[in-house]
């Protein structure tokens, strides 16, 4: 799929890579000793820029709804994720080539070569091919298999369904559609093995005995989950709640490729919102969100082999049921704030729902908001509904208390079949098989219990199994035993609450944002082109860049003096002193993402004056310290936006000598 | 070592901790499955303490000197960790008891069973026992192997002298100790093995193939010097400069108690400060700390077998050649002033200098600033001078250039012996043996070259060794080579920079502050103690308790009013609602840390004024809305403190009914 710049551009992408390594933003890990796939460095302004994307994110959800943040380990013990079902199903298929031993992952080969027939096929009908941009890497491979071979059109509409619901499909299901389509490694020509699971988790051992399993946890989740009980004490007892954690997690993927995208460690930001499951899942901010509109697919349209999307306000999508409850459709319309908040493009957001065989194993329902890149639809927050599957297993399993108790306004009465024994005949009756008898009595259901009632009342006395004692068949006569229908009176209620957990991949997130702002100048009438990423003031790495006119030692006390007072401010700045021209230090910090600049001239050493530049239109104001201090800060909090400042400050015509958007 | 509290009181750490458990600053991780040695999770005042120590952090380091912050992963391929020296040296001596198996740290058990006899010594000669508190599992062990024996006065000076050395010893010394002074195992009477060398980093494999091995990160330094060559980049070539890093790091330790202070997932913070090793490491900013006065104790002390220490201004100490150069004097200064800035008490805080045995295998030298609790003097900053140490490994595993290159602003006259050789002739003369010869020849020393022109000059002729050419000795006769003093201008230096390393374990330096700032408030005339954390309120967790008189409908608007206000500014705030005293809501506040409260009371519906609470002194001032919320402004960015609003706002005598200090 082509994409294009925030300005419309044609996107390429192998440029703003080169343009965010040469900047920083980040570089491969260990890149001197060759790199390892999947890891990567933040260097300074991708580290600012993450640090900005987490604060706004601490802003926007944890300090908004009073969560309960918490920091857990990411070393987790063996046991623990063996309940929570990871170390079972936490996997992904994994292929074998038997030629070269090149390790495959399933589904993604699957989808490769299918689409790499649909795109022989267009070739072969002589229709336009949409390239669709790859990983150098991958492209490299994929060519060899792109030949133009016409296909049945029912084998089109065949592969084309197949790849609307790809991430629906189990390692077994995988492996018969490489068989039945004869799909090969095209490094080989050879079929490669019928998939296997290959777990997701990196192992380690805890201690220096090596009796003591562990793993780097896969996700934030679970450390939030086994301090419940503590964290609703915590809140003294109030439901709902949420807890909230920022932290790396790591997944050993199979061979990762598409750089920061799909990578073994990452820095996660999760919450886990406590609700009580009866009622509806309702929550008392909805109304707040409810005309936000989102573009929605649901698992329907995905089914029937399609991508259709609609745009829909939350409100309605809940009240219609195609988002299952106000809780879920809440954090949706949330999510979407947030990102756009940040600086994602809003033509390029979509939730889409997962499908059945897709979702974890934990989830009851899923939406992800997915974000468009040069890569694809890629997902960067998941939005689950993970029921009561966590607390349950974990209690189940400890005998841990992990429920609410909730004292109830109004008692409830339950009308209900109570068994009395006399114990002091029934115990010397029963001797040692006494207790064992009477816990299977207890044992027995209202429905039982009912008939059993009538049972004694037309013989005198009742036949009951009891596993271990005599025969099996234990007789218990009337003079032992009462059965009879009572109102009992209930003044609390326990229940195991569920949880909704909006998940944020957050240098997906980062890699989206450089996609989504980034843009390029013409050259200085040559045919370089000159990067911007235009990232909103709140989250840009640095926000102003201080430049002096020249090396003239005049400027420094100001330079000096200024610095200090953004810092006062909270206001994150860079003084570039270097020789280059003007012109050149504004356009580097333009690939840097920095927003705003001031120039120290002449006329600012006399009247203290300064100019302030807008990267993204390259305009420039002038005014006193305290005016461009405050227009600053206003920009930077997210208060206002250029235009305001435009409008308020007049305008100065200077030394830039920028060349317009082409 | 008995400790007190801040107010002097004696300090009670089983109280302090159920304390802290209670208001879940921290809690075991995994605590529901029995826990697991040496993880902790932090709860949400935890979280939020930790939040603000490293905010004041990264203002204090990185902001103020400009540093360069990255994040790198904790995932590290062995090569790195085998080329840096941690495969083969980070390792701690581990002793097996033969009997039951159980696993000791050698020096931890050296040390215990020395000070055990010390103390039973004592208890002999009838001298009072000074209690050093111990973690309760540890005294339990330890108290058999208490016995009041007297020793000789030679053997107690023996023991005195290792233990003030204990650092120093190495695996073998440590079994000579363990054979010499026949010291047991007190669970078993068994003396235990000979200590062998455990690697303290965790394990890992990664990606799917087995024959990747990998390491969580001991420590984050790594990640940054393979960045080098690229900071320097950014930092447009310009020395020296530092760069910075947050994140957690990962150490198996063997056995760890000692709550947060031994744990093996630890949040590090830490510099890396490149520094030309010639011109004596000199710091621009050195004069701007050259006053303040740090305890240091010195390796020459220790080595004595002394504790001894000395109150120094740093620019003496480093003028007198305690601490080594400026450089690192200027870290030490600076790492004082960090700590006393979040609330470290000044009397409990000393700089050590390592033992050369002592030192991480990178060091050249190093101070700890250690801080003193309850389990003894804890090491909380190392503060490393790693030399080329680290960049020379990389660069010569890598071939990468980690090297500054300076241009020379008066190039330098080199005078050296050249040599020429007659290419024309020299090949075919030599035929294959042509290269090898060259490079010998290349090779040569300065000195041998000297002595070979005089050879050369007497015989027409000159014998050199070359390795596997015909016999090893090779003649070049004049006609093929001259050899000849001459001058060289050299217009840039090339050089290793070395390394100075602040290193920061803020999970050890959150539990000082816990210790530093605990005291108790006697109880209401009773005897249950109210505890208080006095942080100061730039690190305390929650800034200002929000109170309503009672729970009245006309307090809610306010209420929220309020906390909207406050949120604005920055300021994070608690709402309590509920319906106890407004004594007992203070109360929890005050073991939670929170330095101000605000009452909301019927007069603050009428007039918009409000009482603020101060939590140490419990005083109350009163006024309007304005002058209260800078007052608050002022006190949490620490510009002002308590006696200062005490002194410009009307003092409130109100509802609260606080009992002093006993």
């Amino acid at each position: 799929m082509a994409t294009t710049t925030l300005k419309g551009q044609p996107f390429d992408r192998p440029i703003l890579d080169s343009m965010l390594r040469r900047r920083m933003f980040y570089t491969p890990s260990f890149e001197i000793y060759g790199g390892t796939a999947g890891l990567y460095d933040y260097g300074p302004p991708g580290c600012a820029l993450q640090a900005n994307v987490v604060d706004l994110w601490r802003k926007h959800f944890v300090l908004e709804e009073d969560m309960l943040e918490v920091d857990c380990t990411a070393l987790t013990p063996a046991e623990i994720l063996k309940t929570s079902g990871h170390v079972d199903k936490f996997a992904d298929w994994m292929c074998k080539d038997p030629k070269n031993g090149d390790i495959i992952r399933a589904d993604h080969f699957v989808e490769e070569i299918l689409e790499a027939r649909l795109k022989g096929d267009k070739e072969a009908r002589g229709l336009k091919v949409e390239e669709k941009e790859e990983d150098p890497k991958k492209k490299k491979k994929k060519s060899k298999a792109t030949e133009a071979i016409k296909l049945d059109d029912a084998v089109v509409k065949e592969y084309e369904e197949i790849l609307a619901q790809i991430d629906n499909y189990g390692g077994e299901e995988l492996g018969a559609l490489i068989k039945k389509y004869e799909l090969k490694n095209p490094a080989t020509g050879v079929e490669p093995s019928p998939p296997a699971a290959f777990n997701l988790m990196f192992q380690t051992t805890i201690g220096p005995s090596s009796n003591a399993p562990g793993y780097l946890r896969p996700e934030t989740a679970q450390g939030q989950f086994l301090n419940f009980a503590k964290l609703l004490e915590f809140n003294q007892q109030q439901m709902p709640f949420a807890s909230a954690s920022v932290g790396k997690s790591f997944r050993n993927e199979i061979s990762p490729r598409a750089g920061l995208l799909r990578v073994r460690e990452f820095l996660m930001a999760e919450i886990e919102h406590y609700v009580d499951p009866e009622g509806g899942k309702k929550h008392a901010r909805f109304h707040e969100v409810a005309d936000v509109e989102l573009v929605l697919l649901n698992r329907h349209t995905q089914l029937a082999g399609k991508t259709d999307v609609k745009k829909v306000a939350i409100g309605k999508a809940v009240a219609d049921g195609t988002v299952d409850n106000e809780t879920l459709g809440y954090f949706l319309a949330r999510i979407h704030l947030f990102l756009k908040k940040i600086g994602v493009d809003q033509s390029k957001i979509r939730f889409r729902q997962h499908m059945a065989n897709e979702m974890a194993h934990y989830a009851a329902d899923c939406w992800d908001a997915e974000l468009q890149t040069s890569y694809g639809w890629i997902e960067c927050v998941g939005c689950a509904d993970r029921s009561a599957y966590d607390l349950t297993v974990h209690a189940k399993k400890t005998g841990a208390p992990l429920m609410v108790r909730e004292r109830l306004e109004t008692p409830i009465s339950i009308e209900e079949w109570q068994i009395d024994l006399d114990k002091k005949k029934f115990g010397p009756f029963f001797k040692k098989d006494g207790k064992t008898v009477e816990a299977a009595i207890e044992a027995l259901s209202q429905e039982k219990r009912e008939a059993l009632a009538q049972e004694l009342k037309q013989d005198g006395k009742i036949i009951i199994d009891v596993e271990g004692v005599g025969s099996g068949k234990v007789e218990v006569s009337k003079d032992l035993i009462a059965i009879e229908k009572r109102t009992r009176v209930e003044n609390t209620r326990e229940y195991t609450p569920n949880v909704i957990e909006p998940s944020f991949g957050i240098g997906r997130i980062l890699y989206c944002l450089f996609e989504h702002n980034y843009w390029t100048r013409g050259g200085d009438g040559g045919d370089e082109a000159r990067g911007v990423l235009s990232f909103p003031p709140p989250v840009a790495p640095t926000k102003v860049l201080l430049v002096p006119l020249s090396s003239h030692e005049s400027f420094k006390p100001l330079l000096k003096y200024m610095s200090l007072k953004l810092r006062t401010l909270g206001v994150s700045s860079r003084v570039d002193d270097s020789s280059a021209s003007i012109g050149k230090r504004y356009s580097r910090n333009d690939e840097l993402g920095t927003p705003l600049g001031i120039t120290i001239d002449f006329q600012s050493v006399n009247d203290k004056t300064y100019t302030l530049r807008d990267r993204d239109s390259t305009k420039q104001v002038r005014a006193d310290e305290d005016t461009i201090l405050a227009a600053i800060k206003s920009l930077v909090d997210g208060v206002k936006v250029w235009a305001d400042i435009e409008k308020e400050l007049p305008a100065f015509e200077g030394q830039e000598t920028d060349i317009p958007v082409r």
